[in-house]
């Protein structure tokens, strides 16, 4: 099942996705609710961000190849993870399915997508075992890690490298029923496809993060947790047209615009 | 004029300190809103964290005495602040006045209070000036950062070391009338007074830190930034009493508490 966050006629509304119509709710996906009754295009709605979490997780480097390459370029958060330290962004950069991706002048020249694949919390979960980690998962959908590798460096955090405002799209919708096993991760820049992994051949894969981090916090609905990338991105410019597309769930794409 | 927000009967309000007293508001103190006519005593609320923070920002390191200290101990966030680049907590981990601080059974013995002023933002805004940046403060409160040093150290994020459940008390409640260069931060353990220090004299000072962030991010109303504290905690354990007093605001009091 698909559920779509979307603004239509200025009130922003949840709904589920049936082909190429949008079904609205009262209430919340993950939570009671019921249908209105109302349904629109999708062509005619604005998609949004799927879910705005209360707290917004990121595993950062948790596939192979590009731990490796990151841990080479040195910076914060550039240490090879021995245990499944899950680290954070910020709801302010937060935005949806075509919105742009705005560079500030002051950025350099490695602009760089990181497709991910996001788990969508949907139960309140506390000390979580493996078996029973993913009781708490509502469903999935996508996210893109936009980062710039030379303020990755400088700075002492990851603030403004990773969360400038517009720089975490995320979505176009929550998919409910995802065989990770056999998903995959695409991604075309400008129509051209530049990687395609295994989106669930994971350093820590997701019941182990999730029985981790519920050791010591509770995950909330809504919460969300980005669980890191493959590979090396090109460097980005305005104009470019990021695809990411995970097989089973959709695809998120977003255009990058240049900054004030 | 001070904002509390409480539980009262099952319910959340935003309400007016007056005296011993708080008046009911419908609405948000940053906001429209509007007196209820309903209020109550202090004692028969139960204060919450004065706001849940759409975006929960840190300055981490911000003060002489306590920088030179975490910088020899070393860890993520040990570095010394060279910019104010903003770092981040989570809101799992947010409780108010009076709440337990609940330290886990695996934590190491080197549990400690970190004293902050924690600034409270009303308006949306991006791209002030450091001449213009107090225009989007509401008011401020209190923060105490629990730290565990161990994980600090171990981790690859703070995670845990800062983020477990309960180990970001706040409150009592929002000040908006503090004037900063005469405000003092004192804090208490069991009755004792462990530092008392001037709560303005920040390596990067809350007008240096807005006008940096707004460059790249969006404030939004409600957001909190926790601005460092100074000096080095003794070793907390269940049963301590850590009362954070910075005058002009309140004090924040909160009990260690032993947990699973």
């Amino acid at each position: 099942m698909r559920w779509a966050r979307y603004e239509q006629g200025g009130a922003v509304h949840h709904g589920q996705v049936q082909g190429e119509q949008v079904l609205e709710i009262d209430g919340l996906p993950w939570g009671e609710h019921r249908p209105t009754g109302r349904r629109a295009a999708l062509s005619a709605v604005r998609l949004l961000a799927p879910v705005v979490p209360p707290t917004f997780y990121a595993a950062g480097l948790n596939y192979t190849q590009h731990l490796k390459h990151y841990a080479a370029l040195g910076g914060p958060g550039a240490k090879i993870p021995e245990k499944p330290d899950i680290g954070y962004r910020a709801v302010n950069a937060l935005s949806g399915p075509e919105a742009p991706i705005v560079v500030p002048r002051d950025a350099g020249p490695h602009v760089h997508y990181e497709a991910e694949l996001v788990v969508v919390i949907g139960k309140t979960a506390r000390r979580l075992s493996h078996a029973d980690a993913l009781s708490c998962v509502f469903g999935y959908t996508i996210g893109n890690d936009v980062s710039e590798r030379d303020w990755q460096k400088v700075d002492r955090t990851l603030w403004r490298a990773k969360n400038t405002d517009t720089w975490k799209p995320m979505g176009p919708w929550i998919e409910t029923d995802v065989d990770l096993a056999k998903a995959r991760t695409r991604v075309r820049v400008n129509g051209k496809q530049t990687i395609d992994f295994p989106t669930g051949e994971m350093l820590f894969d997701v019941p182990t993060y999730i029985s981790a981090m519920t050791r010591y916090v509770t995950l909330h609905p809504g919460d969300v947790i980005w669980m890191g990338t493959e590979g090396v991105s090109p460097d980005l410019k305005a104009g470019d047209v990021c695809e990411i597309e995970i097989t089973g769930i959709g695809t998120l794409r977003n255009t990058l615009q240049a900054g004030e």
